[in-house]
């Protein structure tokens, strides 16, 4: 089958490789419909990860069941089905606490920019869909799958509730789909640091009210002046540099938290910043799986379109184009058709 | 009359100085009934923050008031009053957020280890009490004014909720006050890690189900094997060092807040350990105006007695033997009676 293999950073081919099969009793096998580029796909296409061998891309992915194992009971072949970036069983204790990407029998899913994917603990992972999805659907269910549960995840560690007054930094895919979850969770204004014009326009389309331009303290300055001095009652860190974190954590009020879902590369930060502004802080790999069902159904009801942060679709065959596109940051996000 | 000034690290005395006057009209005067001396007075003791002028000491007061500024309305010359180390308004948007510890109008209240004391904005920092208390509920009242208070903030921006195994790191009066709030706030189980036998019963008394001596990875390792392997639901971390926040954060199960009111001396947070652990942070120096009329009110039923904290009482004049059985460890905390 056709996949996408990252040999060193900047070397990304789409080439024959070899097709999936099941491994474990519990694993499904799916023909990916759509997949597409993360944005921390990026991070070793650019280096800042260690590459020790030939990795196989991508972990985003609606797909339909080719095949399952047998120890698999409530997904089958040919249902539609939606999984996210971490392999869970859904039953655990950090599970059912709704931290699947903490899953005591946590796996990475990989391999998705591909024709076909091997998908573990297909039970607790897969989200089947009653009926085949009308295409125009597809994005926003493949957005559903990583980048919407991402900034879903940070809206909610955000502590965005009604009324609040709620700031994203970064305006990636996930930022801005972290824009679509503040709105929906009820904040009455939406901040968006973003200094690309594009990006700032699809994030007014999807609910925020003010952009904000500037950087650093002057950034943090301007999101005061907008909140009568007091700050942002909830923070969306999209990032994950020192910079972005010292600006979420400095432009909360007190009592504040940031939701971090941005990837941490070498951010320390700082006891006395947490102490003096009493923002808190809490995040981590999204547990995409807890929000996937309430998500798709606002997907599926047309209520939210997180899919439009696609402004690029290519074949399978040109992923390397797709990587490129994003690293130059030319495209927000790119869709691949197998 | 009699007040206590710390002229440099070790050198604290108890000398004769000024009385305090009104500066502001919305200023009262009190006659303290009961001061003590805080875990936090012992880091400029100790020479860890810089002195840059010789300090009236001590920001805990059980008093009753003496006079008050021509704008003061709610306060009024003998009442009980009990009040926080911060004086605040009470009306500000962060004070109505219930951060009364980050009012835009925050001062200090400072000199309290003295036969009378100046308290700042006392219409929003004082809390009166209906009547005079009984002398023997005077030392949980004191408790309330500043190391109960914190140790509540600990629990609650720990996410101390019905059922959860609260873990508290530390064992000094703060911690210790943390185990009453956590059982307060319907901890099932409470784990302290402490290695003083006279701490441990104390806290034991206080509500702690389960002890951990060892520190560190091992205290981790120890947290976790009591936990299933999976983690404290809630963390009070009540110390403010490298060591005791790394402990804390490795010691919460995705999804647990940690509370932070240990002032971070030199702490950095590795945005990675958040990120993987799932575990968050918030606190910052304890809103305790909130917490007041509530810890007041239990106190006076009789429902708990923070005031078991200090284990060595003092006359005034003698505060710097307070300083140094506190300094070496011999005292919890000190009360001292002007």
């Amino acid at each position: 089958m056709r996949g996408t293999v990252l040999y060193a950073p900047g070397d990304v081919r789409s080439e024959i490789v070899a097709d999936p099969t099941l491994k474990e009793p519990t694993d499904a096998i799916i023909r990916t419909v759509v997949a597409c580029v993360c944005g921390s796909d990026l991070w070793p296409y650019r280096g800042a990860n260690e590459l020790k061998r030939p990795m196989a891309m991508g972990h985003e992915y609606v797909g339909v069941v080719e095949e399952v194992g047998s120890d698999v009971r409530g997904i089958r072949p040919g249902q539609y089905v939606i999984g996210s970036f971490f392999a869970s069983d859904n039953t655990c204790p950090n599970c059912v606490a709704g931290y699947q990407s903490a899953c005591v029998n946590v796996r990475s899913v990989y391999g998705c920019q591909a024709e076909f994917a091997r998908i573990p603990q297909a039970d607790g992972t897969l989200v089947a869909l009653a009926d085949a999805p009308d295409a125009e659907r597809l994005p926003s269910l493949l957005a559903a799958s990583d980048v919407l549960g991402t900034g879903w995840y940070a809206a909610v560690a955000g502590g965005v509730e009604p009324g609040v007054t709620a700031l994203v930094v970064g305006d990636g895919a996930v930022g801005l789909c972290g824009v679509i979850a503040a709105k929906e969770l009820g904040a009455e204004r939406i901040v968006v640091m973003s200094r690309n014009p594009a990006r700032q326009q699809l994030a007014r389309e999807f609910g925020a009210t003010d952009i904000v331009e500037e950087r650093g303290d002057d950034g943090v300055a301007v999101v005061r002046e907008l909140t009568g001095g007091i700050g942002a009652g909830a923070v969306l860190e999209c990032v994950g540099t020192g910079e972005s974190m010292r600006q979420a954590l400095h432009s909360g009020r007190p009592g504040a938290m940031v939701g971090i879902v941005g990837v941490p590369h070498g951010v320390e930060i700082s006891g006395d910043d947490l102490f003096r502004t009493h923002v808190g802080v809490q995040g981590g790999p999204a547990p995409v799986r807890r929000f996937l069902p309430d998500l798709i159904d606002r997907v599926l009801t047309g209520r939210i379109d997180p899919g439009r942060v696609f402004d690029l679709t290519l074949p399978l065959a040109e992923v390397s184009q797709a990587y490129q596109a994003m690293d130059e940051r030319r495209s927000i996000k790119a869709l691949l058709q197998p």
